[in-house]
């Protein structure tokens, strides 16, 4: 089973929504495949702009060691030196911090990632969690569930 | 005046509607603001790993140099060498082939650019066409008007 | 349903042992997942230093375009700024010659991509096709079938 | 005397045989040549995408420097800044942590490297160490023999 456009849309389209309600900062969302590649993303007025970048790198970061984004930024804290390495093997596309979390389906296969920018990192976190609640997927945040 | 997400998002959604009206294949249609960051992109189910890239270089291509698919495409057959360069100069990122509009506003001011990748150049222009008429915008397509 | 290393394994062990039938020149073999991502790989006695990566681009260049290396030739041929622009966009990853193959399964479906490097490019695709039949996968060469 | 694909297949093949006696996360093996360049490879069913790219740069990195992982690892927690500067001048693919290990002849010769990453990297270690005795080699992980 792969991620389809119409659960990606679903994941950013709510992902917003849950910003607005939490009046968080204009957010950028973007949703990868279980290979690293781009399904769907959205950039509020007002982001900066490298926010899809970073979103992207949240995500594809998450892929990349498989596992979500707080485990990511347990390992930045801890192994620096590794962590350097991983942003120089991906060309810059694995940023360590909350906010990318993996999209699982309900037997815990592997459908892709949730990147998110923007806000607090715990915020971003927060959006993409309803996200991929609202496409009826679950979400690996990097804490054990 | 800038290009807002929700005219983005229109951009993407009329452009892929046209895609399937026309029965093209599966497209990716990214959108740019004039300084070239991404507002919006969507990659339909079946469209291969790279098109968002592909997309994405369509447009930047354009903005990059100032004018629409058309006049790049007409330019990589006469300069090689000077595309190539340009290739190079952006890191990959100016894709010089039909498949990147610009967008403007009625006065002609430059709001930004949209890339489409996944069928035959001149069909992946066509549904850009529509997707920016379906904004109230105006397409630029490298061509006088 | 996604490559499994053992089908993978088995592409490469047949393809080399294809190769030896045919007297080739020492091959590469490599074998990328839907994502373009390795699952395995082997290099022979006495291959050239870069044949592990031209065996990947030609692998990954299919990928990312979506159809096989013959037709990843035919386009390098017709279309040389497109197709620089597209080794240029994947940081060299896209080699466009014959002896990458699309791996399907009997619904069509894409699992990944074998290249292989080393011989004349109709050879290393004979040899790739011998290791996917192998493994009771589908070629798609970018040809109709 | 160079390292032969027969040597490489085998310590991929040994190393992944102890990661599963020993229960371990699934393994990626990288084995390199004296040259850094890649003889052969397997990445196991459910590892991350970035497995290959990350045990083949702690391979790499090890014969970068002409010693193995350990030695590397203790590099990187004394002299960050010279670290950092390797992994810019590789490109990124020189990946400071234990699990990279060099393969020498009884004699001591340089034959070539492995690399391991799915588990702890003291675990991705361990599985190198038998692979390489599997094929009759001699590890070299930074410590004095």
């Amino acid at each position: 089973m792969s991620l389809t456009l119409a659960q990606a849309a679903t994941i950013v389209d709510a992902s917003l929504a849950k910003g607005h309600e939490l009046k968080l900062n204009p957010l950028t969302v973007v949703v990868l495949d279980a290979g690293g590649h781009l399904i769907a993303a959205k950039r509020e007025d007002g982001a900066s702009l490298l926010r899809p970048e970073i979103a992207t790198g949240k995500a594809f970061g998450c892929l990349a060691m498989g596992f979500g984004g707080r485990e990511m930024a347990r390992r930045a804290q801890a192994m620096g030196p590794f962590m350097n390495a991983l942003s120089d093997l991906t060309g810059g596309k694995a940023v360590p911090v909350q906010g990318g979390v993996l999209i699982r389906d309900a037997a815990g296969a592997l459908l892709g990632a949730v990147g998110i920018s923007g806000d607090l990192s715990a915020k971003d976190e927060e959006a993409a969690l309803a996200g991929i609640a609202a496409a009826g997927l679950v979400a690996d945040t990097g804490d054990a569930a």
